[in-house]
């Protein structure tokens, strides 16, 4: 187990794709053979479409499925394009309901009648109650495969059943579930309790009543918020009769709260968490092409008002020089306002009840900002065009812009929210919108007020 | 268990806030002591510090260590202020020994010598093998709570020893890890094998050798994505000799995933993943300050920029108003392809092996978005200012810049990852460098050349 062992992920990956371009298919298949399917869809997220497709095709067919839940979306569309019915019918095969559910979503549907038809009853109407439910929804994120036990049967008993499950109970499983006749939710016998307690204690002695179930229609988010809250395994999820459902393990959860990081991070570019890195260069420059009209839309608008000024511009061509820093520092200053609103909501942490506070100190903080480097800022433009006014006249326009900033930052989010747009997409266009009309407008309008 | 119950968390924080507004402190005490130290937490963050003071005086004492392990390091800074030295000991009280060095590399120096020196010998020393790690790696992430067996005792013995340890088997226990007489790791016992295996088994029969251990120089977020990868509930931790130190359990892992997600999104706006909502004005304005203070430097060397071709822009005050464009559509494009880049080095896709495939399909996507977007500006400032010439200045201007865009966002954050500068602090603010430098440069100086 020496350090080496340790980082040996990585510089396997990459050895394959040495191997790959020098062409030798056999050393890579051979190599391939010795990665676990989250280091196979690793690679193949790392690489380009044409490796790609060499690699899938190299890789051992029983591994598909495992391999094309975990790509993203769009690498997945672009594997299973390439896939024959009968590769595709293959690879569904073995995998847990859950992620059963989640792939036969994104195949053809004649492919998902087929894999329905190809169930047993038990299995396939367990998939459809997977399936009825949305994809971010505790209901989807679930898994059918729960133990579950009575509350008066004796840990000897469950111990003996278990036993006779054998291979049936999941790898998963830290948790069975204590469940009434009619399946109603009742609490849970942790393992860890199973095997320290006394066999002779009953499951209702033993079990803990501390875990509420989850709802089938919670969100992904707020589940992944009570999963971090309370520290748990996996959970149990109950319809709304209390009935049990399933259970959501941790591994779920883990996916959930990597592409809530991911889809704010991207956002704010206008990408998507699914986004490939190497997408086909014609989808990839269409969706950008909508991102940059948006935002040439905006531009537009800024430039809009610049024009309203251009006889004060003919006059004194500081003023063109000088106006990018009002709009850059505006936009700057509100970007790191909105930056905190976004995670405060994402996290559940901001919402109407304390915006104020925030609006209040979100104020306190740009203004005081606002006037140490409109000081700065009013010297150096001084100096360097000699004149008091133009210097005056930077340092009041600077100060109205982060004002406004510190409002528009920390409101526009909310507003964005409470009208059912996602501010971690649409808040930076909007913010820098703002910014860049308000810095212009207060900089050019001033500077045509009072110095031409 | 209805629908209602299960979407309280929010509403009851909600509750308590507004009884707090009223002054009603002994009906907020009693409400405080309805919740689980992780809500009081997510409430304690959702306040601002004046109200956060209140709370905190409010809670549980029993309580105090968990909830400021839970909150962000800045909102633990301020509770700890306020708190004497016995308190202080106190929370470092009944603390998992991975939470105790967390919490205690926050605290005070002296009263870290105080907690060392109530402790026993055994967690004395366990302690500070923890604290000779850095927090950002397996070591410094692992907890010593292991429970051991020997390879060659059979499942029954394993049973029976459990139960002699009984509540000393940690609730987070799924395996046990099976080690030599020199606690050299060899292997996992998962309690889910314990539980379905024939009691008359070996722990060596039944154990599972695929888990690799961790080392406990491998950084967090490398265990991240190994945990990830594999869908692992906790792993074992080992020196450089393979001798067992501890373990990684699943709910420390995800909190390493949410800060990586947090980092890239508030370092794109100089805004650390620590950062407080309701950070006092004054601390939070000096760090602002500093950011606001690099960007001035930027844009003003853009002004710089612009301020070589007064000549020309006082010739023809157009350029003045259609510059902004060129720059901001310089600036969305390479915002997108950087964001894609940051993403795949922070997942480890992305590095000098395939960073030539990422600059040519950037590049193209770039190029083809340019040829879209400079026809459409072109067309439009050339209706606006009928000017065919401005039309073709402006087309081209765009198209060098969106170029140059493409290729400072794939090539930036690779050259600051390798000389060792965090890209999603820095990789924003360079960006727009380049692209505001080269946008109004050759805006501005082909205008020079061609219509002067």
């Amino acid at each position: 187990m020496s350090a080496q062992a340790e980082d040996s992920d990585d510089s396997r990956v990459q050895r394959i794709r040495d191997i790959l371009a020098s062409g030798a298919v056999r050393e890579a298949s051979r190599l391939l053979r010795t990665l676990a399917p989250a280091e196979i869809a690793h690679l193949l997220e790392s690489i380009p479409p044409a490796e790609r497709e060499i690699v899938w095709n190299l890789v051992d067919e029983e591994h598909d499925g495992q391999i094309l839940l975990l790509v993203t979306d769009e690498v997945r569309a672009q594997l299973i394009r390439h896939m024959d019915e009968e590769a595709l019918l293959a690879a569904t095969e073995n995998l847990d309901l859950d992620d059963l559910a989640d792939l036969v979503q994104q195949m053809p549907s004649a492919i998902t009648s087929e894999v329905l038809q190809s169930l047993d009853d038990q299995r396939r109407k367990r998939l459809e109650t997977v399936l009825s439910f949305s994809e971010d929804t505790a209901g989807g994120l679930m898994n059918t495969d729960t133990v579950t036990v009575r509350p008066e049967v004796t840990l000897d008993v469950v111990l003996r059943y278990l036993r006779r499950l054998g291979d049936a109970v999941p790898v998963s499983t830290d948790k069975l579930f204590v469940v009434n006749r009619d399946d109603g939710y009742l609490g849970i016998l942790r393992l860890s309790s199973l095997v320290t307690r006394d066999p002779e204690d009953t499951v209702a002695e033993a079990m803990s009543l501390a875990m509420q179930p989850i709802h089938a229609d919670m969100s992904a988010s707020d589940v992944a918020r009570r999963f971090e809250a309370h520290d748990m395994l996996s959970a149990p999820v109950v319809d709304e009769d209390g009935r049990l459902l399933g259970r959501i393990t941790v591994d779920d959860v883990i996916d959930v709260i990597r592409e809530e990081g991911e889809h704010q991070f991207m956002g704010g570019a206008g990408l998507s968490e699914e986004e490939d890195m190497f997408a086909p260069v014609l989808s990839s420059t269409r969706r950008r092409a909508l991102w940059l009209g948006i935002n040439l839309a905006t531009a537009f608008l800024a430039s809009w008002v610049i024009g309203q000024f251009e006889e004060t511009l003919s006059k004194i061509v500081a003023l063109a020089v000088l106006m990018p820093i009002v709009a850059s520092m505006g936009g700057i200053a509100g970007s790191q306002t909105l930056t905190l609103a976004i995670r405060g909501i994402a996290l559940g942490q901001l919402n109407a009840s304390n915006a104020r506070a925030l609006l209040v100190k979100e104020l306190a903080v740009g203004t005081l900002n606002s006037l140490i480097w409109a000081i700065v800022v009013a010297v150096i433009a001084g100096v360097w065009f000699q004149s008091g006014a133009i210097a005056i006249l930077i340092g009041v326009a600077i100060t109205i812009n982060l004002v406004f900033a510190a409002i528009a930052g920390s409101l526009l989010p909310l507003f964005l929210e409470r009208v059912g747009i996602d501010p971690a997409l649409a808040g930076s266009v909007l913010l820098t919108t703002v910014t860049d009309v308000v810095g212009f407008l207060s900089f050019l309008g001033l500077a045509t007020l009072f110095l031409v």
